[in-house]
């Protein structure tokens, strides 16, 4: 109550950081320069790099969207929002230090598991994030715009609880098979963005009402 | 006098700057490969990473919402504001160095006093600029939008003056109790961040004047 | 049908991923310390790090010409289409990874050869992305603005054909002379930046229609 | 003739550019743990750091004041400058490689006046760059907004030179003092930063035309 923000500025700099965030990535992929000798094998070799890349990439690109979809819907945002916000962005730009990790010791048989445990973690606090952000919305309806309706709040939180469920469980299937389970992220993320819903009317030139 | 600049890239450029330093703070935490035999104990062994990237995130994230708090009631922007801001970003954008000092020298008993020291030492540098950005603006009341009323001035400039007392506290703890001065950073950051005001009118639908 | 998104955040969030891609490049240039005792040679001798610099600095700004030149056409983004964007930006950032190895590898006869081919191989799956692309919103005629003519589309699409070629024929030159192929890539994106058209009418003032 | 862009994207694509390059500077600082045991004399031996740090940070935050001055009273950019544009914005975040040079060698008898001058004649090519873009500009009078008059072209072209007389005075004193040059860049960087004239009417309450 009483305290609110315009989200313009919100957007733009949650998507300098999604921007960053997914670019930095890409500094973690090295060839050693002791696998010159064979150049083919030693690019092929790196595969746990371009599978953690690909992960937290789509991952990435998917939250990017859930956050678009949300924020496009608010009217302002309270402190509650901005702070989750903050919190959510934290944990996306911390994505980089796990996705090193289990690029790291996905051949490592001690370290595997511990690796991708961790990494499935975060993305499920990512998600945590993501959820308690549109829940706070959905508690102080005066956030939204007005064309916005219940149906639609409930459809994203509905959108939002299946990711939840998919990455406890791929976690407890690191336990007993942390490679497969490295896949399995990558499978989530994928799903997400082609799950993802459009923000547009259907037809715009011909739009019914509601 | 005779020398304004609009504030839209401004605001655009200071909103590239924080989004890039924000992200760019994880780039320093890594698990040595030497860690993988007990992955777990490599990754809870972390721990000064991980406060030096919470607290210097948050804190960044509170500049931000404090410097959009000042920029959205600026119609114009003076030279002087525009050096102050390009200091205030040089200042900001330094901030992963000193992150980086306290994170590997908190468990070094000769290095940690001053690592600490010479990063709270950076943050009041950065909340001084803020300061001054504001005693600026307020001198030249011109470059405020109409609207803005001499309560909101002081008001933004009594909310910049406790944490100004309150890093200087933490310095002269730091002397002491290093360690508990580095968690005294997080407070500061966490409690500015939770005291922000928004900045639109409570009731949009229903604002009464001023 | 019925999925569509406004083309804003995603120009900005593909603007952020192009910019930063671009500014990564210059953090693998390095001369090593043992070459200071004769400075000038040592920076000289770096050449293979300007030239995949410069190659991957403007291949990537031509990209951004290109799919500006794109979405400024659009008005809406088909769920289709935002995937294939992912995808592309996906691959855009990617690009300093085989950079580094193109410019590591160059004087190393053994390696030379697959390096090369590898960052062709990277070239050309982003021409093909920006081509897959283009054809999936050609396909859908109602994501265009309706002033762009069937003509601007077909040679949108030519466009983009002479770069697949041209990737191609110099990606077959590289298995046998992989060092004029490196100089290659850069000729490929000098010549699509300066065909690159630009998007206003020639003379606004006194346009005439078509 | 018959080939212009908007300004719009090259504005945000250019902004972005130099906000990241400008963060990424400080990568480079880093105390190195052996000098942990008296860390405040390890912080204090980081100078040239600092002095490069500072003088790239305020060089190119001027860039960006000047290149905001041009672009705002571009209507439309030709082919031409957005190639110069390209190449500018390519120099810009090159800018980080001679800045870690001069860093390392400045204690360096041997490497200092080398790198000193490497850096000096980026900075110089920089400004021609610069320079190149708006007399691109002026030769092309109707990229121009309608408002700009003839006294505003010419007073921007003079406002350039002067720095590139600079540059090329301090690459000359950099053969005989090299230390003292790598602080002249300094000095040019901060007058260049004060020197700069705003962008709006003096008094907007009662501009008079013209």
């Amino acid at each position: 109550m009483g305290n609110r923000w315009g989200t313009g500025r919100m957007e733009a700099f949650s998507d300098g950081v999604f921007a960053i965030a997914i670019t930095l990535l890409v500094l973690d992929i090295r060839v050693p320069p002791s696998a010159f000798d064979d150049l083919w094998s030693g690019i092929a070799h790196e595969w746990p790099s371009y599978l953690g890349y690909a992960t937290s990439f789509i991952t990435i690109g998917g939250l990017w969207l859930a956050h678009h979809a949300i924020v496009r819907r608010l009217q302002f945002a309270s402190a509650r929002v901005m702070q989750i916000n903050l919190l959510l962005l934290m944990a996306v730009s911390f994505l980089p230090f796990p996705t090193r990790l289990v690029s790291e010791a996905i051949r490592d048989s001690s370290a595997e598991r511990a690796a991708v445990i961790f990494y499935g973690a975060c993305l499920l606090v990512i998600q945590l994030l993501m959820a308690a952000m549109w829940a706070a919305i959905a508690r102080d309806r005066s956030l939204l715009r007005p064309e916005v309706t219940d149906k639609e709040v409930d459809a994203i939180m509905r959108a939002a609880t299946p990711s939840l469920g998919f990455y406890a469980g791929v976690i407890v299937l690191a336990v007993v098979a942390p490679t497969v389970a490295a896949f399995g992220y990558l499978v989530i993320a994928v799903s997400a963005v082609l799950r993802a819903r459009g923000d547009q009317a259907p037809a715009p030139e011909a739009a019914t009402p509601g």
